[in-house]
Parts: C-alpha cells; structure tokens; sequence
C-alpha cells in the first residue's frame, strides 16, 4: 500500500483537490453577486439602471427560474433514459467482457465498474455544468448593467472556471482513484496491462454518456433555436430573443443543456479517452519504468491544472478586461498561454517522474523501443502546439474578421443559394490545413514514440482542458444572459455589452472545436492501436503481426461502410433538428394565430413557454436513441459477426471521414453564424445594408441551417469516432473469443 | 500475326464496326428531319403549330445556330488548353516512365501513345457527343410539335444511341487496336504484364480528359445555370429560358458542353480505366489462357454492345413510346432488359474464349488462383446487379414519386433553411445502401477471383455503358429542346411535352450517376490494386508482400491527407460555380439595368447573350486548372517525396471520402432539382401552394445550390478517385525508382 503515496499518487490527488476547491472559490465569488436588477445597492455611478428595478428584479427571478426549471427537467428526463441504459450496457459488458476474456469475473466486473463509473462521472459533469451555468447566466446579466466590462467579464469566466476545473478535478479524482483501487488486484507490474484495459471501461462510459448529451442537447438546443429562428427572424421579424416569441425559453435551456451539459460530457469523454488510450498502450512501460512512469498521461493532466489555474489569474487579475476590445484578446491568451507554459511544465513533470530511459512494447512487430522523458513532452508538445494550430486555423475560417467569412457575407448579396455554395465549400476548404496538421502530428509523434506518441499528443491537445472548458462554458453564458436581458427588457446597452462578450466568446468556441476535432481523431487513433495490439496479444501474432492489411476484402469492405457511418449520423441528427424545429415553428405560430395580441408591443398575456420546451424535450429524448443506438451497435455487431479484420476497416473508415466532415460541418456552421452578425454590423446604406435587408434574410437562411452543422452533428461527429474505437477495445477480447477473432460468420 | 484472327479479335472488331455503324445509321434517321416549325409538311392532324411556322422556322434556326456556335468556340478553347497539358504530360510520362523502368524507352513511349490515344478518343467523344446533341435538340422540339409521343421520344433517344454506341465503337476500336499494335513488340505471353501496363495509358489519358471535362464543362453548365436562376427566376420572376433573360443561350450551351460532353468523357474515362484495371490485373491470365483469355475484359465490353444494341428495339420499335407514363417505363426498362441479357450473354462468351481453368497471380501473397468461366461471369454479373441496385435506390432517393424527394417539398414550407438540412441529411442518408451495395459487391467478387473480381464487377457494372450513355444524352437532349420551345416561342404544349420527356430523363440519370460512381468504387480499388502488385513486384516482395499495413504511420497520415481530398475538390469546384454565377448575375443585371426594355413583354431587342457565354468559357477555363492539377499533381508529388506507402494511404483515403461525398452530393442535388419540379406540379391551393408561391421560392434555392451538387462537384468526384489510381499505377515504376520506393524524403 506504499505506492498509494509514491509522489505521483501525490500531485495527481493534490491536483484534483486543488481542481475542485478552485471551482469552488469561483463559485463562491460568483453567488455573491444578488439577482438584483442594479445590484441592489442603491445609485451607482455607469449604473446602466432600468427604472423600475423592482419589477425588473422580480421579472429576472421569474426567467431564471423558468430556464432552471426547463434544463433541470430535460437533465433528469434524459439521464434517466441514459441511467438504464448504462445500467443495462454495464451487464452486457460485465457478461461479454467475462466470456471473452475465459470467464474471468474479475476483468469483466471491474471493466464494467469503470464503466459505471464514467458514465456517472460524465453525468455528474454535465448536471454540474448545467446547474453552474443557470445560476451564473442571471448574474451575468447583473453585472453586465454595472459600469465597466470588467465584473460581468469576470462573471461570465468563472462560471467557465467553476465548470472547466470541477470536471478535470473529478475526473482526475474517480480515474485514478479507481485506478489505485485496481491494483489492490493487480499488484504486479505484468498485470498492469490488465488494470489498464479494465479502466477503458472508464472512457467507454464517458464516451457512452458523451454521445446522448451532445445528441441530445444539440437537437434540444437547435430544436428550439432553428425554430426561434424561422419565426421569429423571418416570418415575424421580432428580434431573438423577445419575450413574445414562445420559443425564447426552449432556446435560452437549450443553451444551457446542449452548449454547457453536452459539451460538458463530450470534453469529459475526451480526457477519459485519451488518458485510457494512452495509459492501455503505454502499459508496457510499467514493467521498466514502475507505476509512476506508467501512469505519466495522468501527470500530464494533472500538470495542466495547474498551469490553466496560474494562467487564470492574467484574465482575472492581471489584464483584466476593460474594454470591449479587450475580451477576445483575454480569451485567446488564455489558450496560448497555457499552450506555452505546459510544454516546460510538461518537460519538468516527465524529468522528475519517468525514468531516464524506458521501455515501451510497439504496436506493430516485436520491438522495445527506448524512450527517454524528452521524447515523451515533445509527443505532447506536438499535440498541444497542432491542437492550437489547428485552433487558429479554424479562427481563421469563422471569424469575421478575415476574408474567408466576409466572402460568404457578401455572397449573401445574391441570395441563400450563393450564400449555401459558399459556405459549404468554405467548411470545406477549411479542412485542408487542419488534416495536414494532423497528418504532421501522428506521423512524427509515431516516429518518436510508436502509438504511444500518438496518445500521448492527443492528451497533449487536451492538456488545457480546463482552459478549454472554461473558454467554452464562457461563450453559452454570455449568450444566456444576453437573452435573459432581452427577456428582462433591460436597457439594450446591457444586450450590447453582452452580445460583445458573446461574439468574443464565438470566436474562441471555434478554437475550442478545433482542439476537440483534432483531439478526437488522435485518440481514436490511438484507441485503434491499442485494439491492434491487444488482438495482436491474444491471438499469439496470428492476427495483425504485419499490421492491418487494408487489401483484406473484408477490411476493405468495412473500410469504406466505416466511411459511410459519420454520413449517416450527420444525416440522422441533422434530420432530427429539422423536424423538431418544423414542429416548433408550427406550435408556435399556432400560439401567435391564436392569441394574436401576443404580437402587441406590451403584450398583456405571455406566450406558453412550456409547450416549446416539451417539443424540444420529446423530440431530443426520442431522436437522440436511433443515432446513438447506431454509432454503438455497429461496431460490437460487426466485432461479433464478422470479426477483428471487420472493426479495424470499420473503425479506420470512420476516422478518415469524421475528421473530415466534422471540420467541415462545424466551420460552415461558425462562418454562416458569423457571416450573419457581420451583415447585421453594417449600416443600412452600406454595400451589405445591414439588418432587415434581403441580404440579411439570405443570411439568416444560412445561419439557420448552420446551426445542426456546428452544434448538433458536427460536434457530436468527434464522438463517433472516439466512441466506436473505445467501444471495440473494451470488447476486443470478447471479439477475438469468437471462432478466434473471425466472428460467427468465420470471415477469410 | 495469325493472333491478329483470333475469334476474340474477330468478335472485337466486330463489336466496335457494328457500334460505329449503328450510331451512323441513327444518326442518318435524326438528320431526316428537317428544322422546320409543323415539320414543313403542311397541315397534319393533332399538329402543334405556332401560326407564322415561317417565323418561328427563322428563329429557330437563329437559336440552333447562336447553341451550336457557343458550344463549338468552347469547346474549341477547352479541348486547345487540353491539348496542351495533354502534349506536355506526355512528355513527362515519356521520360518519368522511361527512367523509372531503367530508361526502357519502349515502355516510356509506348505509355506516352497509349495516353496520348486515351486523351484523343475521349476529347474525340466529348466533342461528338456535342455535335450530336446540338444538332438533336432543336429536332425533338420539331418531332415534340407532331401528334403523339413516340416521334419526339425516339428522336430524343436516338441522339442518346448515336452518343452511346460511337463512344463504345470508338473506345474498344480504338483500345484494342492499340493493344494489337503493341503486341507486336511484346509477342510472348510472359511479356505481356509490360503490354498491360504499357496500355494503362490510355486509361489515364481518358481520365485525364475526363477530368478537365467534367469540371470545366460542369463550370460552365452550372455558372449559367445558377446565374440564370437566381436572376431570371429570383429577382424578375420571368420563367426559366424565357428568351429575355440574356443568359438561356449560356445555359443551353452548358447542357451540351457539360451534361452531353463532359459526361462522355466521363464514361469513356471510365470504360477505359476498368478495362486497363482488369488487363493489368489479369495480365498473368495470358500464361496459362493465351491472349484470348487476356483480354476478356474487352470481350465483356463488346458482348455489351451487342446487348445494347437488341434491346434498344425495344424502346424504338417494339413497346414505343405512346403516352407520357410510357416514357419513364421505356428508358427502365432498357436499363433492366441490359443487365438481365448481359448475364447470360457474357457467360457464353466466357465459356466461349475462356478455357475451362486458368490461372491467376494472386495480389498479395504469391498464391496462384484457378480461376473459371464460371466465376469470372459470377464477378461481372454481381457488378451487373450491384450496379443496378445502386441506381434504383439513388432512383429511391431522387425521384418525386417516393417519400425521400416529398418530404424534401414538404420542408420548403418552413422555408429555404429547413429545405436545405432535410436535403443535405437526404444525401448523407442515400449513401448508406449503396455503400453496402458497394461492399458486398468488393467481398465477393474478390473472394470469387480476388482483386481480378473486382476489376470485372466494374466491368460489369459498365457492362451496359451503350444504353446508360443513350439514356444520360437523353436528358440534356430533352431539356435542350424544351429550351429552344420556349426561346422559340413555340405553343406552351411543346414545352409541356419535352418536360415530361425531360421529367423521365432526369429519374434515369439518376440511375446512372448511381452506375457511375459505384464503377469508379471499384475501378479505383482495383486499380489500387494493381499498383500495390506492380510495386510489390518491383519490389521483389520487399513492399506490400504482406499487403498494406494502414498503420505504418507514413500510410495513416495520408489516409487522412486522401480523406480531404475530395473535400478539397468540391470546395473548389463549388466556389468556382458559385463565383460565376455570381459575376453572370451581375452581368445580367447589368443588362437589365442599362436596357429596361428588354423586359417588356414583347420586347424589340434582343439581349446580349454573347457576354454571358463570354462569362462562362473565361470562368470554366480558369477554373477548372486549379482542381484539376490538384488532383494529377497530389499522388505524382506523393509518389516522388513520400514514396510509395505514402501513396497507398492516399489512394485508399480519397477513395473512401469520394465514395460517400460523390453519392451524398449528386443525390441531394438530384432531389432538389425534383422536390421543386414536385411543387411546381402542385396547384395553388393545395398544401404545397405550386409554383410562384413562397414555398416554390425556397425550394428553387435548394435546386440552385443542388445545381453544382449534382452536376458539378459530385459526379466529377467519381473521376478524382480513378485518376488518382490510374496516375499512380503508371508512374509506379518511377515511384519505386526513388529511393527504393520511399520517396525523395526516404520515408519509413
């Protein structure tokens, strides 16, 4: 039991406590601030007041009240779909997992524990989220009437840190602790490749849980948004977000669970990833390195809680936010700071806890390689400077402040159609350079370091995940409060001063995608190779010795059906925001052809708020069961029928065409987005003539479709991949104890 | 030279005169019909006359000439730039081969004619097709003025036949003759691997072409397409090939540069890289089956035209054509008649010039297969089959008669936005049977006759080629003629009478764009094959003996690098279509703004056509290089920098993403394109409000942005992945020269 408290066991656990408190102190910072319209202390000098401040508080409760009710009762009505069907996957694993690997309980409990735990852990994240974001959203909007940008800047962060440091810290916490209690069974160095696949159970059921939250939070919240949208924006012309449009609430919870919850567990699920992936494949490194060693990805993300922490304090306290133009320069120097600061953190960490020199059993063929701790920070060094590559590329092709969205603005001037063509070849185009990027990173990171490289540079990405997190809950609060000061009728310089703080926020969401993208496609790299191996191993190297031979008619063949899986998913998603939002659209002009004075400028009676979001909740529970079924079934079934040759075409099918696509869906989406609020900025006699122009319209028309592009299918596209490439490692040995590997069907 | 008699060259030779003087005799029935308004022959009953046929005879002979003229000078200045790059890659393949085979100028040379031949005959088809389809178009609308249906459409389908059967004639006349010629210098079986490949070239001449082809003629189609769209219907609300609108002439030559031209190039590209694929395969045939055995591929191709050939009667003289429901029937049943005589029929002919067992060098191992007449037929029938599955469900998924197109129309009622993501998710959806199709198809057929199987189910999927090129020139010929009618300003009935007969054409395109780009599938795959035989080969077993490994990290990183290829060329042809037309649309306006009149209803001036065909020819000339050359120039710089593992990885990736980009864009386009035709056959008051309506308005943007979906972007995907293979194949000599094979940068 000493090992318990060997100084990795110590900075890991010192890092997730710290992780936790610091959510902690934010979110005491945060409660301080009274849902009060003016602050509820009396004049203030700026004070942006709206008269009847009573009212006006009272009105504020009343919305958050309605936004809190809403996003609590879709989270427990979806988590309740989600705890049943973990409850029942956990057993299909325990059984398969124990047959697979000759009825051992031990293997196939624990796996199945770690499952469990994951997906609870994923939905204690995403609840967290949810609930951090609806109690900071209202305070937001407080602060943003006080004088300065500062207080409803800061606000607005750490609400983003609260959510960003809570989730690394417990994940940091339940993943090792769990871990540490496996070894109680796993004492010795050769077993701890056991250990470490058990654990893959872990990333599995964050995956599992990732895949309905961002399914069906991103069908809820575009649901209820592309339904706003089309009513609100074009058929009606009342602003977004007015109070007499019926689907402001939906849309206002939708946020809240879709962009927060979602994304919660999508990044959850990531860091459970590649911390499994690289923790499986560097398993072999234990036997000559000792635990500490083995256990250095884990290091690496706690490393990175401290380091986001440190970097915290130039937004909060150093540079603070003092004008508009200050926000995103705040937000991406959070992201390249920490980017900058890891990679020597990183270098001290492998120092102090890997050996000078140690061995790792390649994926491919017989070999030791020697690694050395230099080796290993430049794997994750590469992961973390091509995720913020690939981030500024994706800036590059979202904002509005370059060329690539101002086209696709002006395209607007000939109609949706141009506006279409042009966006969906930008989305495109803009995946050439983050492909090559990541062609560069797996390549060398490989060549330094095999497979394990590559795990190791996806957690590299993902090393600032708490920053990430941070930057991404940011955005939606932003957007929320802004809402919520529309609902309110607060003075509109308070909608400004948030809709500034959003659009920032906007921006460096699009980095944030970028890192998720690129993320994924390394871990499921990653996760392959760990599959290979661990066939490799079981089947005495009479599977994969010389690798997966692609000229295999059966890998070929699930090659390019792999390659028809994110389309297919894209396809169903998309689909599903399509139909709920038309559903949505006629609810509410059913409301609006009903009472048609709720259209007056001082409606009388308020719009049924709760109609919208039971479409959004039914829609988003049922639609979210078929592509989720889908993206999970299919790799077990083809394991089980049809064999290990199957998966690895399949998965590495999948791979290839998700990067793809999920690049492009999100960057069409982020460029029609803002090549909307671009149009919207200009003046009415301008080239563009601004809001309300027909130009505008065929705008809006983009920015509609765009929204499934980058919130619900593109995003949710990172997860299928990652989620097919744990799910067919976990029952890699199940796979392989059918007719040895060949599925029932006995494929050549 | 007695081989020069064999019965394979005697039944070749046979086929490709029999092709050719069909299509004379066709043509011969067409050139009988006079250009003449009432057909010149006084009055006749049930005659659609226009009152002054004297005038109307004068200005249809102006339309035919002002087409014929735009289509001649663009071709004229396509085809010299082609000539060009066609001259100058020649000289490279001439001295990259020629080095790469130890400067065995022989191979050098005689890949340098092949190619050269490959590239004539296609550019020779190309503009044939245009000539043929010119001079029909203004005959349909002539015969569609005469009582009934079945003159119109024998009309019609005779200029597809003419198309169809001289491009067979020609590209088998032409192949084999080459292949004969060769032979001379490669007279002993053993050396015929040389012959083969040696004749490779002219696959990727037919490719290279077929390439500038498709994307400059689907440049220009769709620029004045799309431009005339959004203008004449749009913002002036005249009707489509209303002659005010100064950009009809622009579009109806589009129809014959691209959808006649280009797609004949297309298909010829196709034919002949299946046939090059499945010789170079089987080249290791001819040991122990002789030259006939040899060149069985080209038997299949010429049993195909006798096929064609006998059921083509049936749409002409046995169940013609005699009301609008028989049109669809008619150009079905051809289709089905095709693929259920093709089987037996080339079962016969393989019993016939195959002997009862031969042998086969296997692909990866050194395995030597027995190979039968049996199962070679198997092979080309499950292409056969494959391939019309395939084009039914992209019928499925395209046609208004299904639910897939309806619900399409039904989305446009919550405007453009919500039509464009069911139209997107209907594409993405429509790729998952084919790819199964698809991949059934590669586990058979290979486990039949290994990758030789595969090359034959291509074979068989263009085994039909004769009829499904009739039925694709069909369609343009169609809308053409109803261009003209309504240019003419002949009785709206003509008009009404080529729509349906359009209508009908549009269904069976479909059908065969789904024939196309599964052949492309699996012509790429088997020509990927070949590529890794010849290096393994050059390699003495050192490269690929044991197949290609996709996780040598050289192999995965450009796996993903292929992945964006096809992305990469839709962005940019895409762009390019959406650019142009934007430029036409200002031309248009121009034209507008500056001459008010030419809106009138009876307006005294004609608008300038001439600057708009002007804005087509420049932006598809200047278009079409940059995607063009990325997709010739990607896997030579590959194959010379990164060597050949870095190429296989390439290959296959562009092939998976292509695969599912080519079927999901072409189908989204193609319901589009119908779910608007749907709308406009609804009346006023009915749910759908028809056309005019704002419902028709937003399904007219989702047919302008189908537009370079469906006949731009998506079907010259299908040439990007068998150029990419075909190119490979020839310089894999050169590949292997550099470094062993590893490239400039001696890759691992």
């Amino acid at each position: 039991m000493s090992s318990l408290l060997t100084s990795a066991t110590a900075i890991i656990f010192a890092a997730a406590v710290v992780a936790l408190l610091w959510a902690l102190i934010q979110f005491t910072i945060i409660s301080k601030i009274p849902v009060q319209s003016g602050g509820g202390s009396g004049e203030q000098e700026g004070l942006i007041s709206s008269g009847d401040d009573e009212a006006v508080s009272a009105r504020l409760k009343e919305i958050y009240t309605a936004i809190y009710e809403g996003a609590e009762s879709f989270l427990k009505a979806e988590y309740t779909v989600c705890f049943w069907f973990v409850i029942a996957f956990a057993i299909l694993i325990l059984v398969l997992v124990s047959w697979g690997t000759g009825w051992d309980m031990a293997r196939g409990s624990m796996t199945a524990i770690s499952f469990l735990l994951g997906a609870f852990t994923s939905m204690a994240s995403g609840y967290l989220g949810m609930k951090v974001a609806v109690y900071s959203n209202v305070r937001t909007t407080v602060s943003a009437q006080k004088p300065g940008w500062t207080e409803c800047f800061n606000t607005a962060f750490r609400a983003g840190a609260v959510m960003g440091f809570a989730l690394c810290g417990l994940g940091i916490f339940m993943l090792y602790g769990t871990m540490l209690v496996f070894k109680l069974h796993y004492p010795q160095p050769d077993e701890w490749i056991f250990l470490t696949e058990s654990i893959t159970g872990y990333g599995l059921g964050g995956s599992v849980i990732a895949m309905f939250g961002r399914v069906g939070g991103g069908i809820y919240t575009k649901a209820a948004d592309v339904g706003a949208d089309l009513v609100g924006k074009v058929v009606h012309g009342i602003p977004e977000d007015d109070p007499r449009n019926p689907a402001t609430i939906a849309d206002n919870v939708g946020d809240n669970v879709g962009d927060v919850a979602g994304m919660g567990s999508d990044l959850f699920g990531s860091f459970a990833e590649s911390t499994c992936a690289a923790l499986v494949i560097g398993s072999s490194i234990g036997l000559s390195g000792g635990w500490d060693a083995m256990v250095f990805p884990v290091i690496v993300s706690g490393v990175g809680v401290f380091v986001c922490l440190l970097c915290s304090f130039i937004a909060t306290n150093i540079w603070t936010v003092k004008k508009e133009a200050d926000v995103e320069m705040a937000l991406k120097v959070q992201l390249i700071s920490t980017t900058i600061v890891m990679i020597p953190a990183v270098y001290f960490a492998a120092i102090f806890y890997l050996p000078a020199s140690f061995e790792l059993h390649s994926t491919i063929g017989n070999t030791i390689l020697h690694l050395s701790p230099l080796k290993a920070t430049i794997c994750v060094a590469m992961g973390a400077v091509g995720g913020l590559t690939i981030g500024l590329i994706t800036e590059y092709y979202t904002s509005h402040s370059y060329q690539p969205v101002r086209e696709v603005a002006a395209s607007c001037k000939t109609g949706a159609a141009t506006n279409m063509i042009y966006g969906i070849a930008l989305g495109f185009k803009s995946a050439i350079i983050p492909v090559i990027v990541l062609a560069l990173v797996i390549y060398f990171s490989f060549a330094t370091c095999d497979m394990y490289g590559v795990a190791l540079a996806a957690i590299g990405f993902l090393s600032n995940l708490a920053t990430g997190l941070t930057i991404d809950v940011y955005g939606p609060v932003c957007d929320n409060a802004g809402g919520i000061a529309e609902m309110a009728e607060l003075h509109p310089s308070v909608r400004e001063k948030t809709d500034a703080l959003d659009a920032a926020g906007n921006t460096t969401a699009a980095i944030g995608k970028g890192f998720a993208i690129g993320s994924a496609a390394l871990v499921s790299l990653a996760l392959f190779g760990a599959f290979v191996t661990r066939i490799r191993h079981s089947s005495d190297d009479k599977l994969f010795a010389a690798g997966v031979n692609m000229l295999e008619p059966v890998t070929f063949a699930f090659l390019i059906i792999g390659g028809m899986i994110p389309f297919a998913f894209a396809a169903l998603t998309m689909k599903s925001v399509g139909t709920a939002a038309m559903e949505m659209v006629l609810e509410v002009q059913r409301q609006f052809d009903e009472k048609p004075h709720l259209l007056d400028e001082n409606p009388t009676e308020r719009p049924d708020y709760d109609a919208c979001i039971a479409i959004s909740t039914q829609a988003s529970l049922k639609e979210m069961v078929p592509p989720g079924a889908m993206v999970i079934f299919t790799p077990l079934l083809t394991g089980i029928l049809f064999g290990v040759t199957a998966v690895s075409g399949l998965l590495v099918g999948a791979l290839v065409a998700s990067v793809q696509l999920a690049i492009s869906m999100s960057n069409s989406g982020g460029a029609w987005d803002n090549a909307k609020k671009y149009i919207e900025k200009q003046p009415a006699d301008s080239e563009l003539k601004g809001k309300g122009s027909d130009i505008h319209k065929a705008a809006v028309v983009g920015d509609t479709v765009g929204d499934p592009f980058k919130d619900t299918s593109g995003p949710a596209l990172n997860i299928v991949m990652k989620l097919m490439a744990v799910l067919s490692l976990v029952f890699a040995d199940t796979f392989y104890a059918i007719n040895s590997g060949t599925g029932v069907f006995k494929m050549a």
